[in-house]
């Protein structure tokens, strides 16, 4: 696991006042992601404040040297998987200079604002090519909520407590945030008919998740043991599995999600390190007593000791009577990643336990992480039960599902006692009526 | 779809003489690949007879002009992608071009002959990089016959007669025909125990199916008109979808097959354009009398009438007990892909009806292809009744599941009264030990 070093300092300012308060990105985050300044090529860059620095740029003007300037390099072009595939020694020595960089007294400040863009002057794009997504289902009151729809008694299957489920999904449509979502058209069937129809999905949904980003990878044939998995994560990012549940309810059987997930998916632009998040790091704790211990093939103590993560993550909603009457989005859920029942180190082992082959900017999705009660739900399925229990907003509006329109707006914010706050950015996207 | 043309002539021979009589590639065939010449780099090529046409030479030597010159630039670096994004119209210039070059009397025959290798002393690799890998299930024996070993009065779930079932796979882990695939060990349940254990896969199998190359593609949010699907097929090839049947049981509720399946896909190297099937073309006739009608937006009128295809598909099986006695392989199964329930076009237009994109170099795993008897079973699962009766081979061997040394091959043959046969090549992997 990434240790604490002087990069998390809590009094660490950075020269660039942005990046000082309040801040999704103090110089404690540094995040990386790939973005194009204003007719510029996309390129490497890191978020910083309200200002992107330029890699490439950077870079140029010879700010790094060693390990530090191979990571730059291999971050520089316009995808960021040779950046992860170098894994976390050229990462932590591109940090610690990034921090010296961009740290209140920096000599090189001067040089250094010229590397710097405006943010909101410019595009993010994904930041990798994504050679495979892979969404597991790790969040175990979402699992029990959503059984509990089909089987009131016996919500959990009988495998979840062993296995980490997961299943794969579509790369290519996974967008960054800000591109808008078409409603899916598709085959659903009412409890009542006779025979499908085709149409607008009905039960159009969001679920919460965070993204994994896959660091060096494996070869096929050769797992990652559980030790070891944490050397294999580049990073993280929040993930809206887009989700149209009568299209689920009718396809799924028995083979699992399949036109229901992959007309979108949307994921935060930037990739937030292991490093960023040392200091949110938790003991594994979602497992209660009483449950049967993992196989020891997905055990290691120190996983355990500080695998899991204490992150907010929140779910807003911004429909257009809100957006009308100058009203802010409203508050639909607010979770935490420590909901998660499988460390992302287990579930990193148990996808090549088999021989499987992950590769760098591969994705991993943890399944919709809800909290235990309904003010957590990572899902409108789950906070109207099945669409029963509308949402009420304070636009008068009503909400069983999402409609054309809504958009979803998912954040992420690591807070402790003793170190600065960071956050995501966010992970957003606007429903488009059906074709 | 595809027309005939001079190019399926029957009388048409090759002045390459291995071109001629039995061989998976006549003249007829031209199916292009990606393989490396002795001591070099990997480029495109098409097969012929027992050589490879070399594209990056043919291209250099001028032989090409035109639409045909389009598609060998497209075709002579390290991927097909670029090549199967360009469509039929390129393609089928290239094929024409090809036919002529390598036709009995064709005054170009001895610059041609510097341009050839002889395939036994090439490697092949995968034809493209694949971004996305989605498997069907539309053999409806298939289907039926593994239904009927978990619900014997009602196999086939209510869905299957009108979804196109599929679901995603693994990109990462496909590899070609030649490469030895490694038993997956895993977590598997017997029906006895208490506890699920860790080890060796002890139902491993192979699965009989046909993929399908997708071309051109769509953009996010536009789905692919029946009448337009045909277009988007850039070839096909033979695939065994590897399966842990042990793992698959326990791991695939609620989301479906993962690690039962991820550890290894091996498909045949040559992409069999869909101009050298053309003759091969057959009704859609899986789908009985009494069954449900396609919802519309998978009816088209030219796809119900040539939509279908006549391939003889085989699996062999060579075993290390017949292999020292100099025995050839066993045949498991000869099944035909007239036995899909729904066409390639409506597995194309179904997977992009809710605006999900396919984009040039992915696959599609058509499922399990079996026939209607214990004689055309395409995985051992059947063929053995879930391992209940033993296959017994002539060197005395029992099978209920694959074994360590084992070699899986997969082979297609299209043959039709008044055309010349044309063969697939193979698609074979030996199973090594677990690691």
């Amino acid at each position: 696991m990434a240790q604490l070093d002087q990069t998390h300092d809590p009094k660490l300012e950075s020269w660039l006042l942005s990046a000082n308060g309040h801040s999704d990105f103090p110089i404690q985050n540094l995040p990386l992601g790939i973005f194009s300044p204003r007719g510029g090529i996309p390129r490497g860059g890191v978020a910083i404040g309200d200002r992107i620095l330029d890699l490439l740029e950077a870079l140029a003007a010879g700010h790094f040297t060693g390990e530090a300037a191979k990571a730059a390099e291999a971050a520089c072009s316009t995808t960021l998987n040779p950046f992860l595939a170098l894994g976390a020694g050229p990462r932590q020595a591109l940090r610690a200079r990034l921090s010296e960089l961009l740290a209140q007294g920096s000599a090189e400040q001067s040089r250094v604002e010229t590397c710097l863009h405006l943010a909101s002057e410019c595009v993010l794009h994904l930041p990798a090519c994504i050679g495979d997504y892979t969404d597991f289902y790790v969040g175990i009151h979402h699992a029990t909520n959503v059984g509990k729809q089909f089987r009131p008694d016996n919500p959990l299957l009988p495998n979840y407590k062993h296995v980490p489920i997961g299943y794969h999904g579509r790369a290519s449509s996974i967008c960054p945030s800000g591109v808008p979502v078409r409603r899916p058209r598709g085959q659903a069937k009412l409890p009542d008919a006779l025979r499908p129809g085709f149409g607008p999905s009905r039960r159009l949904d969001y679920e919460l998740e965070l993204g994994v980003w896959i660091g060096p990878g494996n070869t096929l044939g050769e797992p990652i043991d559980i030790a070891e998995a944490p050397g294999h994560v580049g990073g993280y990012c929040l993930l809206n599995d887009w989700s149209a549940r009568d299209i689920q309810a009718w396809e799924y059987q028995p083979l699992g999600p399949f036109l229901a997930k992959n007309f979108a998916t949307t994921i935060s632009a930037w990739i937030v390190t292991p490093e960023a998040l040392a200091p949110f790091r938790i003991p594994q704790r979602s497992r209660p007593e009483g449950d049967p211990a993992a196989l020891s093939y997905l055990m290691d103590h120190a996983d355990q000791r500080e695998g899991g993560l204490d992150l907010e993550l929140e779910v807003l909603l911004l429909t257009p009577g809100l957006r009308n009457k100058g009203l802010p989005p409203h508050r639909l859920a607010l979770s935490n990643a420590r909901h998660m029942y499988w460390t992302v180190g287990q579930m990193i082992t148990h996808h090549s336990s088999n021989g499987c082959n992950l590769q760098p900017g591969d994705l991993l999705g943890t399944g919709t992480i809800s909290g235990p009660d309904q003010t957590s739900c990572g899902s409108i399925l789950e906070a109207t039960v099945g669409g029963k229990n509308a949402i009420v907003l304070a636009s008068g509006e009503e909400r069983r599902f999402l409609e054309d329109g809504d958009e979803v707006i998912l954040r992420a914010r690591g807070r402790r006692d003793g170190f600065v706050p960071i956050g995501f950015g966010e992970c957003r996207a606007t429903i488009l009526p059906a074709a």
